[in-house]
């Protein structure tokens, strides 16, 4: 198959999130950036998409001249599909114009800023019909298709509680709050609705409804600034219902001083618990009610793995994947969609699923200002 | 010193605590059995004791019978303190009667059955100045003793959140609750309060208190049976407030299918996180915010540890100690306590604590009942 | 079954192994100590064994007093067996009078100073038909008894490889040699032999043994005294033959600095391997050639444990057990022995276990005296 | 920086080790494949290319006409070095041949087949002046960059003693050797010396020079074919000696069922071990002499981490990076090497280092054969 061409926007020089992208492209191995609009600095988007050896006249001066530009180059040429990795508040007006002009787009998470902003690129998606992937990375590991697997097979039982904690201490103080990085991130003029809970609580989220398949209900969450004088919640927990009848808790926070990118989840099933650390993703514990626990380990010569897991593993057993390989996934998975043959089980999160993780910070928000009234989340949608 | 003598009431034949506290109590080399009630059928009861080596006039028929008795001995023969051991709705009455005799009481947790009965316990407590001491077990760990110290000390900083998980699995299935321990701890009238989060909550609640030092001030619960037909919760979950700010989750389960005695804590502070779980009860992480993750390991060459993990740990370094030790730390202090010499810092719970626990319990429950309202633990007292 | 009597000789007053030993036999439930030599000062004996509770008179002067003042008590009072709980070189003059006074003798390791006393220690045993055991502790953890079992129950097929390695690191440096422990293991003329492999090697060797259930056949080795000035080994290595055709290598340090007690295994088979660390020892690892791996641990509700790890377990699962438990399995199984009803797996190394590791310390000497050549082990014995 | 252009010779259709290396090059990001020689079939070596997105007339049939034919292009178009990704025994023509026509040349480990071989290599290298690397991935892990760091600055003190072990079970059943990958490892024609110590024993030599700095300067190793009827070893063990004094192990085998790629090392050194292993490669334990074991983990936010770890490391603390980005920190240096600017430290092998592991394998298969005698690295040459 030839590559899959793609652009993006957002992602120039000094950006965190942009570089991740265009790594993870190169590990799938099927996608190929052809153009880019990297910065709202005119000059600084081209040289940054020179760098990355691009032509000179894809690297443009805006998002809006990339959409309008690319679409009048011949279709053997032109981006297939945008990525977008701009601040949030961007997702959307670039996703609508993308997707207006028959362009694919696969977005950063959360989904946009703001459920108003959610539900016009929801709307622009349903008009169009055109694709729309969002990067949930951390559903994309083996080994979280694989438990994703396990619990949908059946063989662990129904689910009866679930414990899911995402803890970073990068914004620990007051001060840690300075950089490109979390200067936008804490500003809600930029990141609307995400701070603690959109940012990372998103991720919880998801990683919730991926590996049960069990849509959330309600919740009853309390958020906070923990940190003096910030505008947004830099930390909170919450405590939820899945439409099966599983209770769960959910801890999201920024402020944990001395944990870096603490991801885990335990799924307790009536026949075994099923366990997940993203810090150590390539170990799925699978505790049995009756027998040894079991470490299940990704590998291309894994017998006992399922299709899902299989399908995304790259090295054998014992050669240790990470994080740029569970995002390669993502691309990997988007691209295939882009030419018409998605997989089964695809990597990226739908469009579905960032509007629930919107309806989740949505309905997080106004449950931590009721005092813990419980939310169902179907409730929300733009004012 | 001589060793402390003590008397039993509960733990005869076929019982599962009543071994375990006197192993610790042998541990603990400062005390000796010397009479027990061990069962309220008299037969039994004369049976355990002499298979304990006890003296047959020791082996008494019941445990009014033991308080009677051993008050005609001489004061250097009779027993020191009673330790009670029997189902949760005997607490009370047996510590009172001692209490009225002047023995004082080493009891299981929870501290009683009931609101009420807990309320009476404690009057007696007052009304006769008796030493009082509640097994809460997992506080009396070395790495627990220095995680308390660690937080006191203040170079962790403020304590910014918690979190604390106990999960079980023995009660998976509705066939689990079966055989002499299961029976009557999902018996309302033999364990009042204590289904889940009477049982464990408890020593999960104790361990947030002993480790940060701060009271609990509130907190929002939701319980369940997830088996049905219970009558007695058998999981739930709670978001909870301590008085210095800090807010927490809580999760106490016995139907997590695949855990054994998952008893773990997390408390994040300002400048570090400290960890620990209880089936890797020797380890204790301290992640810092800016520096590599420790782990602090017990024994008596560890120049790092400070006094109340040094003063009850019993091994080198290397050498593990176990939940026996932990309990046996308890023995030791109680012991202490009872010849008018305690320790400093020391392992049993007192009184107070024990009462803290019931309002915990009683508050979840409330919480609970009442759709997860917000109740104020203050407010626990009996009807 | 009444508890069955010992007498100490040697662990007074500041001593580390002796009051370990106690525990031990407290924990076991069915030892009881009457009497003790604690000191070859008479003072300090005679004080040692009164804060222990024993009757003055049965705190003897000596270990000679002790043979021969418990010989003169009626069979009912007098003590059973004989713990030696003394530097090494009073292993064997103690064992041998106390079986030529009939009397058992369960001794600390290794088993004799020098091959010459480990053959007179085996002819008195063998001429006086007495009991014999020897306290390699870490052979009596319930998860090497499993692992006993499951090599043994030839599920996991031939044994390829073993490797073992015991590194601590107390000896790091040349000052670290003080305190009356240090100084009397670093003392030729009281360790014997027993330097690094002497005093640690021996438990490594015992645990290969042990778990694999095959004699090591020879060995090629290197010992060194790492740290100048010392007169004994504190580091060395081995590569060895086991009689079944398996490979094996052999780490013992005493001057790695970091590490505690970091007694380690793997025994790698046809269809599995078989991996325990001391300083976890309620963990089992189970690497299957084609599954999952496995987490075997105790706990008196694991219906995968054979019988050999049920019948020394204590606790349910997930209530860890450490080292003193496991010690305390040996003064079970010895006194079970002495009453001549031993279990069918005991925990205590044999007269026979203690001798083989006699020679493993002189081959591995032997051998790294001559440039590393292959030893048998059976080569060696008195001069 | 345009991105440095490369040919690849071997990795065609169903290859194993090719698609990484052409994976780690994608990551690298300077680094851009334009030519290859896929196989020694020619169809098969177009089809490859050409899936590759290679212009079909850079797809070459035979790796001659490959060297041949780059020669004849433009310097701004032509590859600027070879990677070598085909069975051992022809590294050393490949690499010889592209040496001779000035290109640079990054080949597979180990160096080549035989010592002749070897000794050919390095003197092509040394007559023509062209730049060589080897592939020894697994020094390129951020962690044993930083552990490389640690050793060398002295805060650790002295190396006392070393453990390394290679452990893998893939050929644990004389069935197991099948497909394209088993059967040419396992065959002396193709593998040349490199059974199990030259494949990934080498690997395990490459870890310790690098983390020690210390050269390897005799050794006594035991090699064996433990499954019946292999004509290479599949299995072994050596101690070993550096040059500065310590004493080491070395364990490598590919019949330790229910290993997968268990490659582990400890230097105990006289203030701390460093152990890492790389199954688990984000942690590097450092072990204290007195204080807590400290835990060091990756990441662009780590500030205590060396500039050698950091310049290497992609992501921030807590996003897992692998083996393929481990692999893409050679590709990354070597490119930079090609044009001149090679990093202070670069994460490829040397030259140098690759034929000294290649003096290794050849040492521990004459001290083999000749009973364990102790061999020098320095003896080894070509016959």
């Amino acid at each position: 198959m030839q590559r899959v061409r793609y652009a993006m926007v957002g992602g120039g020089e000094g950006a965190f999130i942009g570089p991740i992208h265009r790594t993870a492209a190169a590990i799938a191995g099927n996608c190929q950036l052809v153009a880019g609009a990297f910065s709202s600095d005119a000059t600084r988007s081209q040289r940054s998409g020179e760098a990355l050896g691009l032509a000179p006249e894809r690297c443009y001066a805006s998002w809006a001249a990339l959409i309008e530009g690319e679409a009048t180059l011949n279709p053997a040429e032109r981006a297939e599909f945008v990525a977008i990795v701009t601040p949030n508040h961007l997702h959307a007006p670039v996703a609508i114009a993308a997707l207006e002009a028959g362009l694919p787009v696969l977005t950063d998470k959360p989904l946009t800023d703001t459920m108003d902003a959610a539900e016009a690129f929801a709307a622009a998606a349903a008009r169009t019909g055109g694709l729309v992937g969002v990067t949930h990375t951390y559903a994309a590991y083996p080994m979280v298709r694989q438990a994703k697997a396990l619990v949908a097979g059946g063989e662990v039982g129904a689910i009866r509680r679930v414990a899911v904690h995402y803890t970073q201490g990068w914004l620990a103080r007051a001060e840690d709050a300075v950089g490109k990085q979390a200067e936008w991130r804490i500003d809600p003029a930029r990141s609307g609705l995400a701070g603690a809970f959109g940012d990372i609580g998103t991720h919880a989220f998801n990683l919730v409804e991926t590996i049960t398949g069990d849509p959330m209900l309600r919740l009853s969450a309390e958020l906070q600034a923990a940190v003096p004088g910030r505008a947004l919640d830099d930390d909170g927990a919450a405590m939820f219902h899945l439409a099966g009848g599983a209770r769960g808790t959910l801890v999201a926070s920024q402020v944990c001083a001395g944990d870096a990118n603490g991801l885990a989840i335990s799924v307790w099933c009536e026949e075994a618990g099923v366990h997940w650390e993203q810090e150590h993703p390539n170990v799925l514990r699978v505790a049995r009610r009756d027998g040894p626990e079991e470490i299940w380990t990704p590998g291309a010569d894994r017998s006992y793995l399922g299709q899902q897991a299989m399908r995304v593993t790259r090295t054998p057993s014992g050669h240790p994947e990470g994080y740029l390989e569970a995002f390669a996934n993502i691309y990997h998975d988007f691209a295939l969609a882009v030419r018409g043959a998605p997989p089964e089980d695809p990597c990226y999160a739908t469009l579905n699923a960032g509007m629930r993780a919107m309806r989740f910070i949505a309905a997080a928000h106004r449950s931590s200002a009721d005092g813990g009234r419980w939310i169902d989340l179907e409730e929300e949608q733009a004012a």
